[in-house]
């Protein structure tokens, strides 16, 4: 669990040498991206991930040059639903190129440095630190008007390294409407106010279902309970969106719900949430 | 990141004392507990926490002596999904009291070690490992019959954690039916072999929902992706749970779905998983 550094004082000077240099390149990334969100959540399971991915492509299908980083090292979802393959290569500064879903929209993701996509990652936190700089530093970004990052639920060591690395980056959580769900929310505003990071705002998903067979609306899982939440925690509420399943299929094959479903509940949710961020843009 | 140990040798003499008076702590309650099970998933959201709510509370039904142990530190609802409140006391031998469910199932959760519940916790791994150690070695558990373990999702510290220190825990692995969390149990059931901790079963959560409205069948998630996986990769499959309602309601406001609605579909499949989990108390 620890690691002692036994060495001569010429090892330390060389591990500061190091981590300087890796320093220096997370700024490099970081002074050429304007805007950094970090998607949170209290509750796994709560479309995180799909949020993530939505958001992203809705920003760049308004123009604008987007980022998605992957920090949910454990499940990393989102080159899946993407439907994007393969390893990163190398870009011509020697640093790693991210893979490209479209002109606008680039993506990095452990699971494109992964040979085999079912092993596991079985990291403790230092590791996860460590790969979390390298996803910003040793990544050749480029100019980007939006970052988004994708992080795995709680309060662990991801989203704390994302807070303490990249110290203007907003929070944006994602949460389900069951008081579960909510109590656990609670914990994410409760973190961002301790690290100091800004909300962005709130987002309930999946607050409610049409079915397929009746066209009526169910409220799976309760409904109403994050609008109530932001409100009480003085938090701004970006929007419901409703659990449809074409997220799941879409997710399942890596195609884009907003481009194959644009007039969906769910894709013009997305469109307004975008709206919103991309307002931060014109400023 | 890095903790250095600069002491001297006598420090380092003390430190090693009271690791040694842990570890044998920790063994003295794993030799009472017969029975070991730690409830995974690779995705978060899959209906772990209510999985090993449920199990616990239908094995304790049977008669047996069961304790459940939560190690999800940032995302802890196992409290609240039993209706449980307050602090652990202290017990007669200066150990730390679970909290009575009842007289036959005990619990244990950060959450009654926590004053406000609101509040993060913001913890990177090193502590994780040893507050999880403390769950099991300061903790009265007494002699049980079973313990269920509920993690967070992923391959991280806290499983690592569960599977180096009670090295005859045997996994649960808990998935809805989508390709997306699909892909993350096969990193569990990977973590399992790299590890070595046996693989009990695989349990299909969410496999379909009942309109409220026509009462026609939908599938959320996908159907059958669970039980496929489990052929396919050789892990026993254990059953299939559907979508209920009652789950979320029964769980935010703490009420055992078993005993409320012990002839629902989800009351009966967690009957029979736990009929196939003790058996092996016979054993």
């Amino acid at each position: 669990m620890e690691i002692i550094h036994s060495g001569s004082s010429c090892d330390a000077g060389k591990q500061q040498m190091k981590k300087d240099a890796q320093d220096a390149s997370v700024e490099g990334s970081l002074k050429k991206i304007k805007h950094k969100f970090i998607v949170m959540s209290g509750k796994g399971g709560v479309g995180k991930t799909s949020t993530s991915v939505n958001l992203a492509i809705a920003l760049s299908n308004k123009g604008f040059k987007v980022g998605l980083m992957d920090v949910d090292l454990h499940g990393p979802d989102i080159p899946r639903m993407l439907g994007l393959n393969g390893m990163l290569d190398l870009s011509k500064n020697h640093k790693l190129a991210p893979m490209k879903y479209s002109e606008k929209l680039s993506a990095v993701s452990i699971e494109a440095l992964t040979p085999n996509k079912d092993d596991a990652i079985i990291w403790r936190g230092p590791i996860k630190y460590s790969a979390i700089k390298q996803f910003i530093g040793d990544v050749d970004w480029g100019e980007l008007d939006f970052l988004i990052i994708d992080s795995p639920p709680g309060t662990g060591d991801e989203p704390l390294t994302v807070a303490q690395t990249i110290t203007d980056a907003k929070a944006i959580i994602v949460t389900t409407p069951q008081e579960v769900s909510l109590a656990d929310v609670r914990k994410s505003i409760s973190f961002c106010k301790t690290v100091k990071m800004e909300i962005f705002g709130l987002i309930e998903n999946m607050s409610w279902f049409i079915c397929p067979h009746c066209n009526k609306s169910i409220d799976l899982f309760g409904t109403g309970g994050g609008e109530k939440t932001a409100l009480n925690t003085g938090v701004d509420f970006l929007g419901k969106i409703p659990f449809d399943q074409n997220v799941v299929s879409c997710g399942d094959s890596g195609i884009s719900l907003i481009d194959k479903h644009p007039d969906s509940p769910v894709s013009k949710a997305f469109g307004s949430i975008a709206e919103k961020i991309g307002k931060l843009a014109e400023k």
